[in-house]
């Protein structure tokens, strides 16, 4: 025992009580510390570890709480050589196991290709480099910036949702329900601003807004279906009605939003976020929104309206949802929480007819059951304690102030890069010069340390422009966004003046 | 403002100071408090409220530094005007609002039912009563006991896991990526107990079991595919596979488990439940697995294989997954954390060939991104720290407390409900006497306090037995066995005497 030596790092998050015991736990499992061992003793581990004597002396005790350890009167602690019998004693004997590490489990017996259903993995979307913040120009798109999420709030939220008082809540199989308090946060805090009015079975909680076009998609869409969808949309939604349809008919965006004319009178269904065209930010105008209400009624068309940042309106009010039009039930409301609580958390919902959403609960069930009920707790927590509108009201002054920094340092450095006119969201949609390539700007610019989404990936239709790309600005500092802005300026002329002088394209890359 | 009377709940979990602040928020969205209204005083407040006047002021303070209120020099705390421009100042006109209240959001215009490509709300499944805790025989399933859950321990790693050093771990957008922590407690601490090898890349983390079977249905079955399913088997599975293919072949199970015979042929993929059959509790027989194996290779077929309840073994060591056993890739294994964590995280995984993987990977990244960071990262640091081990121990000891006491009242009481041998799981699978039905038993047991569950919705084949019933002992006390198996026997033996004495059912119910 006295060569068992482990390292406790002082600057974990981890504290050094759990480091000790997760060290221990993993030595006795794995059979490095065998049963009946004897332990070093408290004081002759602290001594090794530099810690205290008391802090070694807890981790003990929690062992032998816990069935690890055997506190033995005057003598120590011992491995208790019950404690892997929760476990399999001989998982295989030793000759299958190496056959099978030889072999891999991923064994070439079968022909999986030809078994699969669909091939999603084989559809194109959005890649981002996972390691934003390691660049000076995070221009990236849909990640938070830590520094105005409001931390403290959301770790007492889910304290306080993990208290003994609601256990039953958290740690239940609720089947197919969802939380009722974070229900009524959503139907009497955030629709009524939407200008929506629905009762509690008109709401589902989803697993995000995506989860939620998903459910959507699985109930209404068969092959038969046609979809009316943004061009340029948004590549996830697209995927999704995919995988259902091949009938998908693209819709043009203009500077009023989704085009309304007669190429819709072939769709069963249409896909729009009208409060922020995803991705050219593009408010839909009074008028279209009429019009487009007014063709789903007479005829029968399903409207699926994701109303993709609504919040986030920098020079006027926000407008009303399409829900709140919706006099004939033909409107399906997809909201979000992840985009304004985090994203890594998975919180959306639905609102619908009756008939609709009672469907999509027995769909939920199969899929996913429901919503985590801890997070779902937690969220209504956060919202009920106010914490979300502080934090809105705390992004949206930043970002309409970065918004202004971003127009202004386009404005100056890129004067002819015309762009549709943007009331907010939280980037802007750039059209480059002609020639230019945007995937081969993003390379470029990410070696100069700037990240930025290239725009092809948004459109569908084939021949569709190159020389788009999207700049966010929730991830990027107010600092750095002109000095990144004039040194894309810059990267883009190269990058046109090269082409220009050399048509014939010579690089490699997409 | 002196009208302005609210409640404080000092037996609330939320905290006064919390519960000011949402009454407060909730005050100033709704208008109750206009903008510019000063408030009381913290002494005022604090009198009226009878706490501490620094628990108002910190209410206070907080309110101001998230903008809802402003702070006036000497003169006191007064709403923030400006505070609900980040909401929709005017939502609709109020005739607007008015009229679309009288008509309801789900107006009649649209034909839905038309619209639905599937209609799962129309299937059977379970039906559980939610308030089980009140009755004195809980005799119900898959529901934890309370008392038993390391509450503490699982606070601690959320508080942990919420820590500023892994901001990004479960803040960030993941979007097809899972928490490497995670699976790398799956990979070395749970899959090699079933004698599992598998690299990260053949290992996904899901919504719970539930959700990994639904990423397999939708992937791998047409409606072309046979299904084999053990009968009586799994309700939410079947309705899984349901959605996606008519062709459901029932596979009956006897005391060795599933049966391996020439209906095997006729199926494209198998769906089976060796650990503990579902809901037989039957463990698969070696020689069954084998059988089942050769058939699978000589047929091509798949097999997904749910390791249900694997840790739940009473009198033998567990038997290793069939994945242990896997030479031709044929099997894909579903794993849950949910069941033996709490039911309402939703945890699962799946391991498999490196490319069903990854096809499963990016359906999952459509249908909700990915399991959320937090609970992730939660639960990797539950398993780490050796949590879930110490309570599989304790559990382990108690439900094989519980399970001899079952087995002793059933033999005592009913010593003629013949039982397929069990050797763990968490419930007993009865059959009661020939004339028993066992949908009326539910309904007259559960008059008199004893929750159980009719084995009706297990089967599929039409003339299926009624006299099975599901008697589960996760959460009921062990005292309350003996006397809750005595009443129940006396209740079968009142019905089916009656049915006896008139053969012709005269009973209402179904």
């Amino acid at each position: 025992m006295h060569d068992f030596l482990f390292q406790i790092q002082r600057s974990s998050s981890t504290s050094l009580q759990s480091q000790i015991r997760q060290v221990l736990v993993s030595a006795i499992l794995a059979g490095q510390l065998p049963a009946d061992e004897r332990l070093p003793s408290t004081r002759e581990m602290a001594k090794t570890l530099g810690v205290s004597r008391n802090t070694v002396l807890q981790a003990y005790l929690c062992l032998v709480d816990d069935g690890y350890l055997l506190a033995r009167d005057r003598s120590g602690y011992y491995v208790n050589g019950e404690i892997k019998q929760v476990g399999l004693e001989a998982p295989l004997n030793q000759a299958d196991v190496r056959a099978q590490a030889q072999q891999g489990v991923n064994a070439k017996g079968m022909n999986w290709r030809s078994k699969f259903r669909v091939q999603p993995a084989h559809q194109h979307n959005i890649q981002k480099p996972s390691r934003w913040h390691d660049y000076p120009y995070p221009f990236n798109y849909g990640q938070i910036d830590h520094k105005h999420f409001p931390i403290a709030e959301w770790r007492d939220c889910s304290r306080q949702g993990l208290g003994t008082k609601w256990l039953d809540v958290w740690t239940k199989d609720a089947q197919d329900q969802d939380d009722p308090m974070l229900v009524e946060q959503i139907r009497t805090r955030l629709l009524p601003r939407r200008g929506i009015l629905a009762s509690t079975d008109e709401i589902l909680i989803t697993m995000g807004a995506q989860n939620a076009l998903y459910l959507l998609a699985s109930l209404l869409v068969t092959d038969h279906t046609t979809v009316g969808f943004e061009e340029p949309g948004y590549p996830d939604a697209r995927n999704i009605f995919d995988l259902k349809t091949k009938r998908m008919l693209p819709i043009s965006v203009d500077e009023q939003g989704m085009v309304v004319d007669s190429r819709l009178d072939m769709c069963d269904m249409v896909f729009v976020t009208p409060s922020h065209q995803f991705p050219t930010t593009v408010t839909m105008t009074r008028g279209r929104r009429e019009a487009l209400m007014a063709k789903a009624i007479e005829r029968s068309m399903i409207i699926i309206e994701d109303d993709y940042e609504f919040e986030a309106n920098y020079l006027n009010q926000p407008t009303p949802a399409l829900k709140s039009m919706d006099r004939g039930g033909n409107v399906i409301y997809v909201g979000s929480l992840s985009k304004s609580f985090f994203p890594g958390l998975r919180i959306g919902f639905l609102v619908g007819p009756r008939e609709v959403i009672d469907e999509a609960r027995a769909l939920r069930r199969l899929m996913v059951r429901h919503p985590p009920c801890n997070n779902q707790r937690t969220s209504a927590l956060f919202l009920s304690l106010g914490h979300h509108d502080a934090l809105l009201h705390r992004l949206n002054r930043i970002y309409r102030s970065r918004w202004q920094e971003m127009g202004h340092a386009l404005k100056k450095h890129m004067p002819n890069s015309s762009r549709a006119p943007s009331f907010g969201g939280s980037c802007y949609w750039v059209r480059g010069p002609d020639g230019l390539d945007a995937n081969q700007l993003a390379i470029d610019a990410l070696k100069e340390g700037i990240v930025l989404e290239p725009g092809g990936i948004f459109f569908c239709t084939p021949g569709a422009p190159k020389n788009y790309f999207r700049l966010g600005f929730s991830s990027i500092e107010q600092q750095q966004i002109e000095p990144g802005i004039r040194l894309l300026a810059q990267i883009i002329d190269r990058q046109t003046n090269a082409t220009a002088a050399a048509p014939q394209y010579e690089r490699s890359g997409p």
